[in-house]
């Protein structure tokens, strides 16, 4: 998230939302942004998203996702939304919606479909 | 590619290499590369995979990918093989795995599945 | 469609809905609906949902899907929602649920996100 | 499996080939093999595999899937080859191919990545 720039807007139950403002680094000559910053961000979304409906005592990794690739990311800002579609014991279902916001107006870009894994907390020493 | 630091290493009829050295702002505070990084490098072998097998006027676009994590990728280099699956006139599906490289030893750390459409190039002015 | 006994409900602008009554040849041993099944009914609402908001001399063909299997499908009822997330001159992207109906509840049982290319009619002779 | 009428014709570590002869009411009007009918014995033929590498007290589950479908399924039979990708305490990723067999000739018609759940057996009283 830091390398990235991303910023965590909102959370609630099972609901997250995750803004990255574009920056030179992470688009290419044309200005879109790259998809791994886009599936990245997707990812970080979906992962909040689960931990939230997750046991105190748990944490999460992504198991694995799809993203479809819907319209190039060109704007100011990228916004990621993710939702639980289910919740496990062990496995999380969630999925998520990428914006590119130019102007004020949002369009969609990307959206992702991913699994999700709890896991009992490594306690740090 | 330039963001990340991975280079091309070779390239084939319908196959292709990325090797990406671990950086300090790809990885996360437990020395893991992000699933962002492996997803972008994952992408870009499918890319030049399909590229390589496409006519000479077209260029490529990712329409989807299925990423499964499959071990934490710890090591120097991350390489990434791509293969393509099936080459269409539109659509080419080709599969990569990801591979950490710690030690001279390599372990497979992800793997994808993606469909990617070859488009008319625009011709620069 | 008629193989599995399936049956199209509803149809707007891009949403569809399709009811397949269980039948014991598509249960298994435990009652359950194959997920060959459910994904069959899953990619005919996706089918259709990209037909609806394609040009009239087109027809569609699933490119690939994705399926996530959230909950054992037992009841007397599937039914499949399917809308278009994004439509395209050539792909259209289509997400659908599956729910089980059992004594007039709904359950969601299964998720898709998929990929559907449109393609010049075959006139018929 | 019996109400597709496929068969388990091999079975290795971690490999397994599933065929399946072509019937009447699993084509459609044009011959081709339904979606629904090849994802099934794409998803038997996985989760078999991930089986022959599970603990003995261990029954398998499929989380999720992605199917690329290559190519029209014409021919007198179908043959799915999966294998084990990674295989984990809890998860196990496979890939397999369904290849449409006509006149004694294999074509690659469908591909299958997915992750498949172990766990324990409910013994049956």
């Amino acid at each position: 998230m830091s390398t990235l720039g991303a910023e965590l807007t909102t959370v609630g139950e099972g609901v997250v939302e995750i803004r990255l403002p574009f920056s030179s680094n992470l688009t290419q000559q044309n200005g879109y942004l790259h998809a791994g910053a886009i599936t990245a961000v997707l990812d970080s979304a979906c992962g909040y998203a689960a931990l939230s409906v997750a046991a105190d005592d748990k944490e999460v990794l992504s198991v694995e996702f799809k993203v479809n690739l819907l319209s190039p990311a060109v704007g100011e800002i990228l916004k990621a939304r993710a939702q639980v579609k289910r919740a496990g014991q062990t496995l999380t279902v969630c999925t998520a919606d990428a914006f590119a916001v130019s102007g004020g107006k949002e369009k969609v870009v990307a959206t992702m479909l991913a699994t999700i894994m709890a896991l009992p907390m490594i306690s740090a020493k």
